[in-house]
């Protein structure tokens, strides 16, 4: 097991990695001070995890709150249950909220957990690829609106992060492909060497071998909390963690959520953002192409839905880095380097949103 | 004008406390630094104070969210009106909510502000005594759930606070009671000099005499703002400021959002504390009498409604004090004088409930 501390001062916590940890409970129950414990988590997961972590309380009050497998529950709505849930049973603030399950229950769990009270105590349980290398790390927290994704939310931390890699085993491709879209992604704005050792890897960590697994998440998670540590609430170099993500919330809300996974369609605005920085003249050709390649070769989508170029730009308009109207966007200055958000001229972007992936 | 500054550290925020502040609209504008602002108020102060707030704006794109009047609309549902609002309009990061109004339109206000993008600035404009006294310092922000008060939340803190005394000419009798409560509270847990000042010149602040009201305002700010800089989340002495609230709370929850203002439902409760307190041997017959006095003195309800003393109790047990199911309430040693959150004993606090203002 390797233990990553995310140093945050007060508010630091250990992100535990390994394999079978979910039959160690002693690790996360050390940070739980009362006998109230609420796990929430989705009706996927439940069928596989659920059982270990509730039969791990004996003696505490142990409350389930089961939601539908997707973004599209990702709502107010569905947030309300845990609410209704945590009332009914009387809980007090200083309940402690288990969050089991991808990215959609990480986020709801500890937007939940920010405002129960006023804020209660939280751990992320991440079982996709995708949490555990993207949501352990930086606190934030919410659910989306029928107009924005992520738009009403929270930062919160942890006490903890337990990522049992051997929770991977059980996703289908199309989940793991989609945390792999993040994890190149910090290869892509700041660590070219992590960058080359994923295309000479790309092949046996798809056969999800441990090490390999174990040695991403725990890249990826010092790579994020690096950038966490100097801007925890982003104002300034954390932006670029948004690096194609402002392609991707537009196709993700303008396709309706669900019908794209959040890596998914990050992969696809990480190309066209790699082809705007390409127009640009930040990227050469062959860096472009190996953009894209890697993405291809970890079995993401690469090529944009049938979305108007106008509809794509007025829901690129409601992003958080926007500022006065403009839209401000994560772009590559190299392999391994990002730019801050930059405001972007629209007849550029135009171009690539009406000639990237086209036939 | 006073300029009163409540000491948070990188957080700190001045409250101008005045007659006729609303027309030096200078006074707000200089801490708002991008050019979206969005004005939260309800139908009877809209009626009232929103057009000189808008028309203050010239330059600004400014948007308005006007929410029916009551307790009974400061729920999820209504926030979200907001967060339709500032999406719609493709308000970003930098924008300005201005809560316009009384307690429910600041809470609601403050806790849209803390959620839109993860958090953007707040101001606050209260019209109400209530809000002035209360909302205006802590940073409580939230909104209610079917099954319970305030139970959905955030700390947040304002860019500043505008205090016009004018603005309390236009509140009905019963509104104008309803703040005293929160007032008569502050000599109750920690200012017997004050407390004694309210005895003495409660007939002439119920004509609402402009300096006597800046006093009680600033006076009532002072208290809150000296209890909360010694804790900010409640941990410990700041629970002191809930005097009343867990029976009024559960008197809100029980006759359902709206039957009572929520001073009223405090006033109440307060009664039905110092009865508890008296019962317990801490409060003199004479003490006693003279909080249930000075309350009445105030134009306050102080006789509960009709509500069975196990459903009273069920209701109780639903606070954000309580711990591993034992109910906790802050009571009094003495006027000036009140105690942490105690455990207690549900015999002696069926006694109160069913005896205390029974015929």
């Amino acid at each position: 097991m390797k233990t990553f501390t995310v140093e945050l001062g007060a508010r630091s916590y250990p992100i535990y990695i390994g394999s079978g940890l979910l039959s160690r409970p002693e690790l996360y129950q050390q940070h739980i001070k009362s006998k109230q414990v609420l796990v929430l988590t989705n009706e996927t997961v439940a069928a596989l995890y659920l059982e270990p972590v509730v039969s791990a309380f004996t003696g505490y009050t142990v409350a389930t709150v089961i939601l539908p497998d997707g973004e599209q529950y990702k709502t107010l709505e569905f947030l309300n249950r845990v609410f209704d849930e945590l009332l009914t049973r009387k809980f007090n603030r200083n309940a402690t909220l288990i969050a089991l399950g991808g990215g959609v229950i990480g986020d709801m769990g500890g937007f939940a957990a920010a405002c129960y009270q006023r804020g209660i105590p939280f751990i992320q349980i991440p079982t996709t690829l995708l949490a555990q290398v993207d949501s352990s790390v930086g606190g934030k927290t919410g659910v989306n609106h029928a107009l924005g994704k992520n738009m009403i939310g929270a930062f919160y931390q942890p006490l903890c992060v337990l990522a049992d890699t051997a929770t991977l085993n059980t996703l289908d491709n199309r989940q793991f492909s989609a945390g792999l879209a993040e994890v190149i992604k910090y290869g892509l704005i700041r660590d070219i060497e992590f960058f080359v050792w994923l295309e000479n890897n790309m092949e046996k960590l798809l056969e999800r071998d441990p090490e390999l697994l174990a040695y991403v998440i725990e890249r990826s998670c010092l790579n994020k909390a690096q950038v966490v540590a100097d801007d925890e609430t982003e104002s300034g170099v954390r932006a670029t963690l948004n690096l194609g993500h402002t392609f991707g919330h537009a196709i993700e809300t303008g396709c309706g959520y669900g019908s794209y996974l959040h890596g998914e369609a990050v992969a696809i605005g990480t190309c066209q953002a790699a082809d705007l920085s390409w127009r640009l003249g930040w990227l050469d050709d062959n860096e472009k192409d190996r953009v894209i390649r890697l993405l291809a070769q970890a079995r993401l989508p690469i090529t944009p839905p049938e979305l108007a170029t106008e509809r794509f730009l007025e829901l690129m308009e409601v992003d958080k880095k926007n500022l006065d109207g403009q839209i401000r966007l994560i772009l590559l200055h190299a392999i391994g380097k990002a730019t801050l958000p930059v405001n972007i001229d629209h007849s550029t972007l135009r171009m690539t949103l009406e000639n990237y992936g086209k036939a």
